[in-house]
């Protein structure tokens, strides 16, 4: 049986050795929730930077420059980070330079691991079948919120871990809180949620629209995955 | 309404202004078990010491010396980690020095806060009460292990946050997680930590006396507080 863990903060990733491991980076409000949209809309490639002045410049190499900064689209970006923004037709074959707050930090922070994939509600099921048919051990980083962890990608990292019970054994305490967390919620995510920091951060920001989404399972079927330094499907 | 947080992980404390908080430190599996069953038992005071030889010098200097590394007793100490020989008669009017692999560590890391209490199972309303009384916000820092989060530590820091939820507000989602996996597994705490990590590294210490022992709430009534780096009540 395969090793399962749960790293509920990319503060804490220096306890776990990933270079052996798949990681899947998870920033379900709403870094990884618009990667699995935009690839799904047909986008080419996006390539994360943590750096925002970084994924500025990269506007006049040619990319479309996109992301958010405390939940809030930047100044001068195309797109902000509403995965509605990632359905329209100019996304289609494009190339995007993407920052977020945490999601792009959280993926800088797992460099260095065997292969690194993205995970979202949107996509839940074809991550799952992909890490069952991985003989590779499993390490989901959750983005949480400049350090500290949330309710989302908690449940999120639970949702995978229940559903790999069969095939991936935890390693740890986090993959079980998680998991129990995800068994208490799973009957109306959006509902477990409405306390939370996050969607109370967001409310302010007027997009209940946009968590709905979020916390759609399945609704779409690939897995966008980190090749040198560029994510593709 | 005052301010309540839950910090999972000493590894995560850098996230956590704490210069005006009380802060509760809890290892339940067993330093901050040990520690109340030892004040319940008369003894004078406690040192805390993070590092194990620091601690084993303390000897000459007229303190009985105690704690663990890796859950196991270190040769030459008086004491262990378990919280049975804190009620052996020479504890009482005793001076200890105390080390552990997660507890005083913690103890260490919250330096610097307005103020340091130590929490258990054992002493849950005593601390519960304490808090009330007390216009100060909390925040309740989990031993862990080794910096990874463990369920037992959570699950106290749960039970906390649902005591105090009439006058302590959740300022992030972490006093959430551990209120929800706490009202999870309240009806029978043993049971659901049998699958944890903790636990099954104690099992095979076979110390399943002292795990039920330090779930049991509310055995005795005291505050043990950290005054000039010694704990006293």
């Amino acid at each position: 049986m395969k090793a399962i863990d749960v790293c509920l903060s990319p503060d804490l990733m220096h306890l776990y050795p990933v270079q052996d491991r798949t990681v899947v980076v998870v920033d379900i409000l709403r870094a990884t929730s618009c990667i699995t949209t935009a690839f799904a809309h047909g986008v080419n490639r996006i390539t994360p930077i943590a750096n925002l002045e970084e994924c500025h410049a990269m506007k006049d190499k040619g990319y479309l420059i996109a992301g958010e900064r405390d939940g809030k689209k930047v100044v001068g970006f195309d797109f902000g980070n509403s995965p509605f923004e990632y359905m329209q037709p100019q996304i289609h074959g494009a190339h995007i330079a993407f920052t977020t707050t945490n999601g792009t930090q959280a993926i800088a922070k797992a460099n260095g691991a065997g292969e690194i994939i993205i995970g979202s509600f949107l996509n839940l099921s074809s991550v799952t079948d992909y890490l069952k048919a991985s003989a590779n051990n499993i390490l989901i980083l959750c983005a949480g919120w400049k350090g500290k962890i949330n309710l989302e990608d908690t449940l999120f990292a639970g949702a995978v871990v229940d559903a790999l019970s069969d095939v991936a054994q935890p390693e740890c305490d986090a993959p079980r809180v998680a998991q129990h967390l995800y068994n208490t919620a799973k009957s109306n995510l959006f509902d477990f949620l409405k306390d939370s920091s996050h969607v109370q951060r967001l409310s302010r920001l007027n997009i209940h629209e946009d968590i709905r989404f979020c916390l759609t399972p399945d609704k779409y079927s690939m897995v966008p995955k980190l090749s040198d330094g560029v994510l593709g499907v």
